[in-house]
Parts: structure tokens; sequence; C-alpha cells
């Protein structure tokens, strides 16, 4: 049964000491652990966005972190491009199991300059590039093989050529206003602190579980 | 680098041909499939809410799926608790890394029967129940001693004795309207095959990826 599947986290503890109103400096930390640490899919994270009162969630790979955030890419046109067009306020959840850790963020989308967003595709292996150009993200399509095709035409238009960025293809940058960071414990007992800002500075604070 | 973190997926696919306008029956499957082949923590799913236009997320644990939706169970007084009593309309989102797959489900979120909670309460292990007596969810608490004390009381005042269910403390079922499946493809060609109802019934149509 569903309810018999349960963890007494008991890995880690995050305690108050040592941290330094630093809330990024920590994130890279947990980052660079979970990623030494052969965590699948370190850099996976689910970002939620608003539509019209209803959320929206889905996950993205976190690409680049900065001291203003965090850096993903995607289709400017996607229903994500859409909706944070709209409403730019996201969160993001990372949850690396293996660690018992969630680092959950609130802030602001913004775009990223579409210099730093081509450094970024020129990067990409050839086959990413192509399907970012052969698919037009979120639409419905009639069938794989529809799809196929449409990979196939760029595949002919671009043989032999480098594949330009699409227009509507870029990052963003999510910068943050809260984070909290999360540490399963036993008898779910976890340990939460949750770092805000209070005048332009980081200041953080401890939750109960 | 992170940008250099990438998968090229390409364990399984996700065709038309046998799908049977019910989503909540392919999901079982997939979330069974997740379990046999030792997922770390498959019932783990990302929920988002909304609070005055931003967006609010945190992982939940999935303790039972019926034919009517997604059941959590949480402290009615938490953050999210509040959140979905001000608006119910919520997301989940599940990632199986291993599986290359996730689901990405929008739903109304409603009680569950007391009964029912208390129902499940009983089969938790007494020092989760201990936990969800000493914790105040979500409030700001001065230290983990302080944390720590709360738990020693709860645990002298029930003493050889059971512990009941706190009347803030319950589940929620989430009755979904939406429900994506997406495979992880090769260059980023995903599957996604998104089931809606339509006057009552459930259809789906293939997304661009």
């Amino acid at each position: 049964m569903l309810r018999d599947i349960r963890n007494n986290y008991q890995k880690y503890k995050l305690e108050e000491k040592g941290l330094d109103n630093s809330p990024l400096s920590l994130f890279d930390e947990w980052l660079n652990q979970a990623i030494s640490e052969k965590v699948v899919e370190p850099t996976v994270m689910v970002l939620s966005t608003v539509q019209q009162g209803f959320p929206d969630s889905r996950v993205v790979l976190l690409k680049e972190l900065t001291a203003e955030g965090f850096v993903f890419f995607t289709n400017y046109r996607s229903k994500k491009g859409e909706q944070i067009q709209n409403n730019s306020n996201v969160s993001l959840n990372f949850f690396w199991a293996e660690m018992e850790r969630q680092v959950r963020v609130k802030g602001i989308a913004e775009k990223i300059d579409s210099v730093q967003s081509e450094d970024y595709f020129k990067t990409r292996p050839r086959d990413s590039q192509m399907g970012a150009c052969a698919s037009n993200q979120s639409m419905e399509v009639d069938s794989r093989e529809k799809l196929e095709r449409q990979f196939e035409v760029c595949e002919k238009k671009f043989d032999g050529k480098t594949i330009p960025m699409p227009e509507h293809w870029g990052g963003y940058i999510v910068k943050p206003f809260e984070i909290e960071f999360w540490q399963g414990r036993s008898s779910r007992m976890h340990d939460r602190i949750l770092f805000f800002q209070d005048e332009g500075k980081w200041r953080f604070k401890r939750l109960q579980p």
C-alpha cells in the first residue's frame, strides 16, 4: 500500500551555526554535494507559475547559478513563457531524495540578455538545438510521426550549417526573495531554515516542521 | 559546469495506442512501475498552491490513489492548508528521474472525511504521530532545542497512551481536471500526452515538446 512507503530521514541535520546570511552560497554547497554524491538529475527543479488563479508546474533544469539567482532556458512562446509574461511571480522546488533535502525558492523571473542565451544555445548538442527549432512547444500535434517530420525538415534545412538560436528561445533568471532549506529528520521533526529579505538584506529564521 | 549536466532520454516511449481515456489507470501503471523499479521516493509529489498571485510549492507524499484523485495528509493550519482554504486550485508534479517520466496534474483540493483521516493517522509510526502533535507547522521557532522540548512534552503527555489525531490534521484529495504524461525522448523530442475533461469525459491529445 502507498501509505506504507515512508522513510525515516536521518542522514544530515541543518543548524544555524555557521550560516552566514547568504542563502545562495548555502544553496551552492547543497547543489555541489548533490552532484558529487551522484544524485540522479541533481539540476532538476520544479518551476511553478500562476495563470488566472491556477498554479501550473513542470520540471526544468537549472543551467546556471549566479549571485543574482537561478537561470533556466526555454521557448519563450511556451505555456510557461506566456504565464511568466503575464505574471512573473514563480516558485522553484528542488528535492534531492538521496540527500533527504529540499530547497524552496520564491522569486521573480526575468528574461536574460539574448547574447547570454546564444552563448548557452551554442553549447547544446546539435540534436537539442534541432529539437528546439522543430517544436512549437505546448501546441497540439496530430501524431508522433508529424513531429518527426518537422524534425527532418529542420535537419534538411540546416544540413551542414550552424543552427541559429530561434528568436523565441532564451533564458530566464529567477531572482529570489525567499529561500527555504529543508533537511529531513527522524520522527518528522525536520529542520527548516527560511531565508527572507529584510530591508535589502538576507536574514533567516527557523520554522516548525 | 551546470550546463554540461544533461541526459539524452531514451528508455521508454509513450504512444496513443492502447490508451483508453482513463488517465488515472495510466497513472497507476506508471506509479507501480516506479515502485517496482525501486525509484527513490516514488510517492513524492510537488504540490503547488497560489497565495495572492504568488505560487508556492513543496514536497508532499501521495498516500492514496482513488478513482476520484490523489490523497495526501497535512496539518490543516500549515501554510499550504491556509492557501488551499483561500484558493483550492492546485497542481501536482511527479518526476521519476530514473524512468525519465513526469506527470503534471491540475486539480481542485478538498478536505477528506475526518474518519478517513483518522484511519490513516492510526497507521502512522508512533514517532510521526508524536511529531504531528509537537509541531505548529510553518510557525517560527527560536531553536532546535525548543522544538525538541515540545516533542518531549508530548512524549510525557501521551506516555503509555494512544496518541489522538489532532483536530487540525487530516487529508486532502486533489480531483484532477487535467493530467499530462511526459516521457523523455532523445534530442528533446519528448512524448507529451495531455488528458483533459470534455463534457464530463476524459479525452487526450498530443502536445509538442
